[in-house]
């Protein structure tokens, strides 16, 4: 345990010193474009036309940066600033300039006069950075935009990270949030023997944009109470005077890092059972606006709402106004803070960290610089045996399952990869992986318990949010991850993938930013085999979200079978700076590919089945049966075989599309097939019924602009579903095979005239399942028990 | 306050009986298709091929209806019971039909061995009743599907409803979600004078799916002190064994309605400020699978989360199995509940409650029954006198908040319309409400606060789960509302709109479901005036999840100025069983047309707008220049002014488009426009530039059936976003008037060739904003200073 320093004298001042260094700095990007020392009286022009940026939370962002900087030149700790109030952007990047990182990474904003003018200038300026902390900012992996994450972003990036404490501040704004109330939990998750530590900075200042704070406002003990029930012991910062909080924050600090070193040091030198350690977290209230003006125009601005973002606005026209600002950046002293050049004076830069211990350059806030590839498993050790095509039924996800546990024990050694899932790993069938691990599970563990231990690799909890969290921040500290979700609730996190998705956008633009592994999910239990959970189980919509995103960042695969999973399953843990979504099922379906086909198809994307196909090569075919997702592909294939049966002339062509995006012209996505092989595919005036997994609409929007797609007719999930059977599903929705032939036989030209009687019988054939299912419940043995076979 | 009675002998004995006989109906729902009362061995014909349905939850779910029975009768309350582990339909199912309302809502479910038999064979069978409590049960506001939703769906259920008790069941396996975790801080929102009142039952009955629960593991003393925190006061009930459990239940909930009374009676005779009442929560553990098998195969069942779906799987073909079940629904002893035509016996009938008593008749469980409809304003009243098109500069959202005010104003007596929304009713600009009424605040005021109050209508807290779930919940209970949110965060509740859709559209399929008001969003602060916030602000693709759902239930609105959006807000309010949505700025913007003509429009959904054009009525134009959202609409009319200017024999048509779902085909979608009409608007062969406001593939996907679909070029957010001007951030996405303009003149045959000093120009244009925002931090001003004028 490192002696406690209590904060005095000398240090004391230039503590306050350099934290209002960073709070000069903060004022000067939300209002300057010039002047940027006050060399001379503030006039109108140096004033931005626009004032942008959120000052409220500013100050105390720069005061636990300041106090962070003391603990870890005293103890020799790597710190990551987690920075929930991400909009406090200003602040993260003052301290990043003080620390010297910001101009190591962007040279032209030097440390000298003419590097503060860009400084200033550039923030929330065209051309220049975000307002809120970004993917730009150095140091962060949190995005200031979304409110909710923080914790479980600082989580993520604890886990197998044994030397590493997050700092996360949390706003008490972003406390009324639903992931973040629940991402308390997460404490539950962290295994003190081997993760590093995380230390939750709640920072009540009371406000949001037009209201009180719950918590802020929570009655005396209840607060207290409240983190006492999360796990936690709170540590509290209380007042607004600078000397007295300096100390009380240092104090607070020293208590906790002691706590840690002593729970951490405790775990690791006596390995029997213990609770979950009690950690520590401070709730620190200082005043909304901090230190900016107490009043402006009459109505009070510091410790109230008015100071959230441009406390006084009007600094262009109206001279009271321009000149609160000036003495209130005044009030600072920059001439003690800076020297005659605009740089921070010695005796403070001495204050911050060296190196990659600065938090602006602590290598955890740019995680591709730690990443390292997984070692993976040979797909031919995992490969299945098809046989006669479609003769066997495999759960696909089982086979993946194994893949995984392979994963994990290839990778033990590096501690660089986990499975996240809401509770449902095992229902995905992916159990195999409970041969190598377990689930992590740090509360009492019964006797009867199966597959939970400390040191398990599998995180599950039912919440998406935190899933999705943890797995991001494990992401983002270079690391590996794979999300097994059930489909229709992927949906509770849109909003987390959207931001992720946008962060990637960002980071691939900078140089700087290494690339971090892709975000990998399997949607399994899917649409079409949730005929036993009924209808609020049943939505494939997450897809459409996807495909909004810009087409470099995005992989949609669908693979049809085993050996098609495989593939895909190996390929996204290669690849980096993606979010890749798979969707396959988990129930026993008909296997067709071998290993090496498999290996073919997935490379191209989609292609004929030629084994699948009743055509010959002089002329085209009559029909295209084209399908993606594992059920479309099995009732297409169980059309093509009535259509054959029923019509044996009928020149029939079935192509299987496993890389949704290859659909999409090449101008538009990267994996697009070219408009030559497309035409090729799907011929350029034949009739083509894609049976699709999710909504329809999705593949006319990714092939309106191919020569055939007048002709390319889609069937899918048409927002009907209940409890019953996996064959009525698809009827209910017709996407099943008798739909499919039917449309076929009237959308070839002249063919339904000349087969009356295929059509009612296979009208007839509809008509009979129903009966049949409202009566058994079951489906048809035919049905079930349908199998390929190539006459 | 009622004399609390304790519970022994014969009361005792017979709340056993009943709830035994849930437990049998129950059991007898997932496994039995005939044999409903066991007068005969059980056969493997007697049992259903496909054993669905959650066990596992159940008997605690019917032992909470029992007593809740109990305290109905005695103390004559209205109960409304929310199941939140909504899995257990069974149970919710086997209550209604032993209290009467299941047989009258579905008579073919009758009170009698063959009702029973029918009541069985339902459950979970095609043709049936979903597995999870649905719109099709009886008393039920809550899906059990998605979990996380209960205690706000509870909370929102008691606002204005002062004489209802909300009894709200929330699992352990639930409590682990972001929204549920966040929503326990509902009690501050609470008013005891005016609404009615919350009873969360926490049931920790230990399991997920596979895993132990958080709260279940929590350490002795924790568990008390969070929900102490949470600002309950818990009241723990613990154990299994039957008749000392309901000694227990009987005396936490008899202290938990004496708290609820006393807190009531005390606000509403007393009406001086006092904190948030401490309101109780009973905190109920009891084994999962309770009075289930406690072995199979040699492991664990009962107790275990082996028990929480179903927990003998094989009674079909395996003997010892069906001896399992056989031996299990016979130690409820049927023959001591029902009587011999399969009715339950009348002294166990008399414990129900009587008529809308009943917990599944309380009108407040079929909320279209309690529906009035709202006084609304007079648009007149409100109107904008626009003068000189484009002239007047107005906040839209500005306007429509002074016609809320109004509705407000108008209905305050009726106590049934609020309005929701995170922290941003002010940054919205709809604050004139503020001079009706005030933000709801229960905790402490502060004398600086400004529109707090106990009795406000208008609800924020920064949690978009919170404000959905609350209005979802207070329109399910009959009443109206209004939500209103920064359109990029509105995808946090993407998978609530998602399930309240699914609700939609299965009650509006049963008669007995009375229509409930809309879910009216009001999207704002959207992705075109986000430049100040950044790219995590920007995101318009909330309505392409909107369009996957069943064309009745959904519409979409982009209203282009502030009559237009008056006329779009006061029909919203007028709908029911629907989900509006409605995206519109909240920044200064041009006005366009009168109150007259914005009816006409409106009520079209779209149409032509002749002042805006440039033809002649004999041939078709060149080009036409469509439009949807209000920046895409000033940017339309900017190009159409260029055009004309720079090339007057152009004919140019302009068409603007309010109700977006107007472009689908007529079969597709209830409001679609007729074929011919679209093709007169729209033209069968001329270029159509359409400027829309989220992501173009949308627009496709409404078109693509019509005529001239091929000639459509859609430009809107291509994901392109940063901090920087409104109109740069056109300029990025393609969007703006000079990229509109370059469009038209290269897609209008043989023009370009015709004017390239145009294309010169206007390129030279685009280069000129680049260079000039770059400097100055502001857009052109002859480009922010655009308005329109016929010339």
């Amino acid at each position: 345990m490192a002696d406690n320093v209590i904060l005095r004298g000398q240090e004391l001042d230039l503590t306050d010193r350099y934290w209002r260094a960073a709070n000069y700095l903060s004022v000067g990007q939300i209002y300057l474009m010039d002047n940027p020392l006050l060399r001379e009286p503030l006039k109108p022009e140096h004033i931005k036309p626009r004032l942008l940026g959120h000052w409220g939370t500013t100050p105390g962002l720069n005061f636990i940066y300041a106090h962070l900087n003391r603990i870890i030149k005293h103890r020799h700790v790597d710190v990551l600033y987690v920075c929930g109030p991400g909009h406090g952007g200003p602040g993260m990047v003052a301290n990043t300039y003080l620390e010297g990182t910001y101009s190591e990474i962007y040279p032209e904003v030097s440390e000298d006069i003419a590097g503060m003018r860009k400084l200033f200038k550039q923030f929330s300026f065209p051309g220049g950075i975000p307002s809120h902390a970004a993917p730009e900012t150095p140091g962060s992996i949190h995005e200031g935009g979304e409110l909710g994450y923080a914790l479980v972003h600082a989580f993520g990036a604890a886990f197998d990270n044994p030397g590493l404490v997050v700092a996360c501040v949390v706003g008490d704004g972003e406390a009324e949030t639903g992931p973040l109330a629940a991402a308390w939990h997460s404490n539950k998750f962290l295994n003190p023997e081997r993760d590093g530590a995380v230390l939750p900075i709640l920072h009540l200042n009371g406000y949001k944009i037009a209201n009180p704070t719950i918590l802020s406002r929570t009655r005396d003990g209840d607060l207290e109470s409240l983190f006492w029930g999360y796990g936690y012991q709170p540590i509290f910062v209380e007042g607004h005077e600078p000397a007295e909080m300096h100390r009380k924050m240092a104090e607070a600090l020293d208590e906790a890092f002691d706590l840690i070193e002593a729970f951490q040091t405790d775990a690791r030198s006596k390995p029997e059972y213990r609770d979950v350690p009690r950690w520590p977290m401070i709730i620190l209230r200082s005043p909304k606006g901090w230190t900016g003006p107490k009043e402006v125009d009459g109505k009070k601005v510091e410790g109230f709402w008015r100071a959230h973002q441009v406390p006084v606005a009007n600094c262009r026209r109206d001279d009271s106004h321009r000149k609160i600002l000036e003495d209130w950046m005044r009030s600072y002293e920059p001439e003690d803070l800076f020297d005659g050049d605009g740089r921070l004076k010695a005796e403070l830069r001495a204050l911050a960290p060296q190196g990659d211990k600065r938090m602006g350059a602590v290598p955890y806030g740019n995680g591709g610089r730690l990443r390292t590839e997984l070692i993976l498993p040979k797909l031919s050790e995992h490969a299945v045996e098809v046989g006669e095509r479609g003769s066997l039924q495999v759960q696909s996800t089982e086979v993946l399952g194994r893949y995984l546990r392979d994963v994990l024990k290839l990778n033990a050694g590096g501690s660089n990869f986990r499975i996240f899932g809401p509770d449902e790993t095992e229902s995905n069938r992916l159990g195999s992986v409970f041969e190598e691990t377990n689930r992590v599970w740090l509360q009492k563990i019964e006797e009867y318990d199966v597959h939970l231990a400390r040191d398990g690799r599998v995180m599950e909890v039912l919440s998406e949010h935190l899933c999705q969290g943890w797995l991001e921040g494990y992401l983002l500290t270079g690391r590996h991850g794979f999300f097994s979700c059930y489909e229709a609730f992927i949906h509770i996190v849109d909003s987390m993938f959207n931001q992720h998705a946008k962060w990637l956008k960002v980071s691939r633009e900078l140089a700087w930013r290494k690339p971090i592994s892709s975000l990998n999910y399997l949607l399994t239990s899917h649409v079409w085999r949730q005929d036993h959970n009924g209808f609020s189980h049943q939505d494939p919509g997450f897809v459409d979200l996807v495909a909004n995103k810009k087409a470099d960042i995005v992989r949609i695969y669908l693979p049809p079978d085993a050996n098609t999973l495989l593939w895909v399953g190996d390929h996204c843990l290669r690849t980096f700076n993606r979010v890749n979504v798979i969707i396959a099922g988990k129930q026993p379906e008909s296997q067709y590919l071998s290993m090496e086909e498999a290996i073919r198809h997935c490379e191209a994307g989609l292609g004929v089945w030629e084994w699948a196909s009743f055509e010959d090569d002089t002329v085209s075919p009559d029909v295209v049966m084209a399908c993606a997702g594992d059920v479309p592909t099995m009732e297409t294939l169980a059309a093509v075989m009535l259509l054959h049966e029923a019509i044996p002339a009928l020149k029939i062509r079935t192509v299987n599309v496993v890389d949704l995006l290859a659909l999409q012209d090449p101008d538009r996505h990267p994996h697009g097939l070219d408009n030559q092989t497309f035409d090729e595919i799907f011929t350029t005036d034949r009739p083509v019924i894609f049976a699709y997994h999710g909504y329809p609409s999705l593949i006319h929007r990714l092939t309106y602009r191919r020569t055939n797609h007048e002709n390319i007719h889609v069937r899918g999930f048409v927002e009907e579903g209940t409890t019953t059977t996996p064959f009525d599903m698809t009827v209910i929705n017709q996407l099943d095979r008798y739909h499919l032939a039917l449309e076929a036989i009237e959308r070839v030209p002249g063919l339904a005239a000349k087969v009356p009687d295929v059509t009612e019988k296979l009208k007839d054939k509809l008509a009979e399942h129903t009966a049949f299912i409202t009566e058994s419940g079951e489906d048809m043995a035919e049905i079930t028990g349908w199998r390929w076979r190539r006459v």
